[in-house]
């Protein structure tokens, strides 16, 4: 098989190379696909503990499917499929396609029909999980993220619903975030529903067309939405959008009703009954919520944070929402004759990431070794032991790996970020006592080595 | 666009769903892809957990590239090349090809190049991620799977070699093996190439067989493996391999070397010398590791588990190797001209999680919330209050989630395998005693509320 790589087509540019030796390969990354460093990974991993800590207390069950699904077992059930451009990696495998994940609800929905006979009924389950998405890259727009879904399948219990939104506000404060700094914001289909009776209009493609308006209202304002529910609208760029066509008295019935902070509806009643008996109250009723419009059914929440975040070109920016969910009480039946309503709650991992490296007061600790310099190849020996010394009270060590001179060796202890060097030449280990140099304040001592420990653990 | 569903070709099969509405969609996973439970992925965060304490202990810096790189900068350093069947699944973007990773070595070395100028010198990193592998799937052998890798970038010292050998060692051991329970063995192509000079053989293909046959000592024997190194061998299978077609006198040489305890390999030998620094003492050189025959320049290690595994059938097995690595100085150089020896240890965790949750001992809490049954729809906030005191204590606990009466709540409770359940009818909510009833032993006790939280952390 040419060059080992295989799957359903083997990449032209790859032959050209084999013929052509002297092409190099790129360097470069596909677009919409990054490089994560060691601030992101670690503030990533706070939070992905805390999730499962709260999810530990809340009992649900940790569970984790593939990468890959067959594509008929999914692709029927894109959230968006209205959108243009959407779509999912697929590849054509002996006999059937496959596809890369695009989220974990439609995995989870294959999973409880494949194992219906044996979960727990209800099912509670949390995941953890990349999910991809062909669409077109843009800046800050990736094919490729992070998601944690917490879903339950098989109740209509609504207390089901109201618990997502606690857990949320409860994984979010662990992380560190204050009741100012987020906002988890419910409505319902079924409110949507009753705006449309109201509204006497019928026609599929009207009511979408309203709903994306009502979605744009909270980056747009009222004033610019009311131009997509009426004619249509022109944005900075030119682009002209058609608008759902509404006549004066149907958008003042929708401004009124946007404006009553009555639900009107019976499911989010319910739901705000239940945060007070959990005396949660960072909530707020905001019918203009839409989110995956051909696939909740009832309650659906969204998780907006409310602090100042900066985009990738230093502006300040509206961030927006990290996620948020919804009861789809349809989805699961879809493999067959299973009864399962359901409702779940999803997180962009990588996007409250980025907000939180950016809070005020957040930090993250990075560990940057202590280095051991090397004077002389032929006192490994010693250089090792100080290392082991280190190593067993827990203090982050390395020798310097590689094999230039001192300077280098201090060359590379700064660009690392070390807190401090190891000095351990002839002298030295003559007279036993280890020079410690801090690389913050420049300042050397002499240490014994039994101290040499709880020296450095004063400069850490 | 159709469904939704983009990627190069649109899958036929959905295609043909959208015209027979009532066929369902697979349930099924496609070959070679499992999903994960509870108990497996606490084991592996465990291990995982391990992994980070010891890397940064050790120095390491965090990274994580994407699983999507593109084709032409992975697909020639596939380091099993000569293994039929190999492959990797590809997918064709606007313009280029794009692969998911089928290791993390590659894109570490096109993320060294891209990055050449910004990144320390030498560059040591760990990362740890999905990699898959479009090979035909069969029992126990997966096409995704997790590794972990540490590399040591920019340097020849052997010093990295080593240290990665006892870094592993002390991940293993931290996550409960005892020094009886693996080997870390080590060997160098260097030793390799001077028997090939001892044996005088240059022909390429009488390498690469003698060289698997070689590999294939572990688990056939030498007797058998003998066989490869002549005419060639039948299996039981009745299956014949040809062999490397070596003479007597040649084989002799092959098996003296092999029965010699001595290295007689320079970099080896220096290698156990900075073993005896460190006081690992857990190693054994094993002339017969090979692993990817095109791909390591220098110094090769494996990790095998010596404790009984049984395999998926039930039966004991030889389990072996949990990965390994060695140096590969010309990888990164590919790139451009990028003077970058490297070396690298590769570790398969879902093979170690499998081979761990077996080891006698071993045990990982999985915690099963307390559910608090639900008499009364309009007692919610009785229930919740309880509810909120036990997890304020950190007691994982649920209201039962469904819809079901008693003798319902009661099987999911079993079911779930919650250790005991709270009955709070009418009667307890007057007296304000609840009923704490152990699902392990059946008892039942009426308990005041204040009490509750220390009463169920005796049960736990």
């Amino acid at each position: 098989m040419e060059l080992g790589v295989g799957g359903s087509n083997p990449p032209s540019c790859t032959k050209k190379m084999s013929k052509e030796k002297k092409m190099k390969p790129s360097k470069e990354l596909p677009l919409g696909f990054v490089d994560r460093q060691e601030k992101e990974l670690l503030t990533r991993d706070f939070i992905i503990s805390n999730i499962k800590e709260v999810m530990i207390k809340y009992g649900f069950q940790y569970l984790e499917t593939p990468s890959f699904e067959y594509t008929d077992s999914i692709g029927k059930f894109l959230p968006d499929k209205d959108r243009p451009g959407e779509g999912v990696f697929s590849f054509k495998d002996e006999k059937k396609w496959l596809s890369l994940r695009y989220d974990l609800t439609a995995p989870l929905a294959r999973y409880v029909a494949k194992n219906y006979l044996e979960i727990p009924k209800p099912f509670k389950r949390y995941q953890l999980g990349t999910v991809w998405r062909n669409e077109k890259p843009g800046p800050g727009r990736y094919r490729e993220f992070l998601q944690f879904d917490a879903d339950y399948v098989g109740t209509k219990n609504l207390q089901a619903d109201a618990e997502l939104c606690v857990l949320i506000s409860e994984i979010l404060e662990k992380c560190g975030l204050e009741k100012v700094d987020y906002t988890v914001k419910i409505s319902s289909r079924k409110f949507t529903d009753k705006l449309f009776e109201k509204l006497k209009i019928t026609s599929k493609d009207q009511i979408s067309t309203t709903l994306r308006a009502l979605d744009k209202i909270d980056r747009l304002g009222w004033k610019e939405a009311k131009k997509l529910l009426g004619k249509g609208r022109k944005d900075k760029s030119g682009d002209y959008t058609k608008g759902a066509n509404l006549n004066n008295d149907q958008i003042k019935i929708i401004e009124d009703t946007l404006n009553s902070a009555n639900p009107n509806s019976e499911d989010v009643e319910k739901i705000i009954e239940i945060f007070r008996a959990y005396n949660f109250k960072n909530y707020k009723f905001d019918p203009s919520v839409i989110r995956g419009l051909e696939y909740y059914t009832g309650p659906i929440f969204e998780v907006n944070l409310n602090f100042e975040v900066k985009n990738l070109k230093g502006q300040a920016i509206q961030f927006g929402s990290i996620g948020g969910g919804g009861r789809y009480d349809n989805l699961v039946n879809n493999f067959g004759n299973f009864d399962c309503p359901a409702t779940g709650i999803s997180i962009g991992l990588d996007r409250l990431v980025y907000a939180l490296m950016q809070k005020k007061d957040f930090k993250i600790k990075s560990t940057r070794p202590i280095i051991i310099c090397i004077f002389d190849k032929n006192r490994i020996k010693e250089y090792i032991e100080i290392l082991t010394r280190l190593r067993d009270s827990n203090i982050s060590a390395e020798l310097y790996p590689g094999e230039g001179k001192l300077k280098k060796q201090m060359e590379y202890a700064n660009k690392i970020d070390s807190p401090a060097v190891i000095l351990y030449g002839d002298d030295e280990i003559k007279s036993g006592k280890p020079t410690l140099k801090n690389l913050e304040t420049g300042n050397e001592s002499s240490i014994k080595i039994e101290d040499l420990t709880n020296e450095i653990k004063k400069i850490l």
